[in-house]
């Protein structure tokens, strides 16, 4: 292989561990993320890995980096779209709901905030994604108050706060409770009723 | 010691145990929860440990009673208040809210449901216990709609989901943004203005 090819099949590497590392949290939680167990399910030895991750605080900092990832060009897609702000608001949700319907393991490293906001590595990567989010959708909220689109009774950041909790809430529903209706669909419809709401008409 | 003395001591040691292993997950998370660290805390040996609890999941296993232990005496006593639903529904949420804000570290086992819903020792009791307090939530709610004291266009399920999760969002803010208003408060307000904004005049 030329250099080239090495660098980029070290990289589909670090890239299939990180994906094995989601999986892992998933279906067993943050306490079976361990390098024993990403190796087996990789069919690799612990030490092979050890070539790509030198510790698990470094996987699990990929996966935080890997789940916060497309937030920057999803903010920039609604902020370039010509609409409403409802629709804007709309649009960002349904981002997010059709992602995670799409990659349902993902969607659980919201379910582990806190056990992150514990850890050194993942700590900082948290707090500043989490309320980046939900400063984005408190501006979207801010201009649909400004353009007299919804009623001004609810400060913006506390309706960003409202949405952002039935998100968690509705990911956290599917771990116990069984649901027919996509993760999408469920999402957008409970966000639609809220903002069908306060819209003025 | 007397026979009843002996046990007496063994409970209170027991309860001791359970605080201790309370404040670790606070402070620390679920990960630090180990024998070695509550011993350390304790100032006792891991072996003197070990004539109280056989393993770390039996510890964890107490800690989840007693995050639920208060549940059905809260519910009994609002079903017995004398009030329209609203005011229930209030006094529910100000139940939470206050001894949450008296017991703070209590309040975060809230924010491991994810990681004990892994965990076969504690999964069911956390399943039943949240959809539990939904429940009675719901029922409060459907009471109001029936007592036309709120407007009936929001289900009660998703009413009550909406407060359960805003409670939820509260208290891991508490985790990387600093309040002067304590939970208690923001908590009311939260729900009073949720409220307020579906009931009817």
């Amino acid at each position: 292989m030329g250099v080239k090819a090495v660098v980029e099949d070290y990289i589909s590497k670090k890239d299939r561990i990180i994906s094995t590392a989601i999986d892992i949290i998933c279906d067993s939680g943050l306490s079976a993320l361990t390098t024993r167990n990403i190796a087996l399910k990789e069919n690799m030895s612990e030490a092979l890995l050890y070539k790509y991750y030198g510790s698990i605080d470094e996987v699990l900092k990929d996966v935080v980096d890997y789940y916060f990832k497309f937030d920057k060009g999803i903010q920039a897609t609604i902020s370039a779209k010509e609409s409403s702000y409802i629709d804007k608001i709309k649009a960002y949700v349904d981002s997010y709901a059709s992602y995670y319907d799409n990659y349902y393991a993902l969607s659980v490293i919201m379910l582990q905030y806190e056990e992150l906001l514990h850890n050194p590595v993942t700590r900082d990567k948290v707090a500043e994604g989490t309320l980046d989010r939900r400063e984005f959708l408190t501006k979207l909220f801010e201009g649909a108050i400004a353009n007299k689109e919804i009623q001004p009774y609810i400060p913006p950041d506390k309706l960003s706060m409202v949405v952002t909790s039935i998100i968690y809430q509705l990911t956290l529903n599917r771990r116990f409770v069984f649901k027919k209706e996509t993760f999408q669909s469920e999402t957008n419809r409970f966000v639609d009723k809220m903002i069908e709401f306060i819209t003025i008409r």
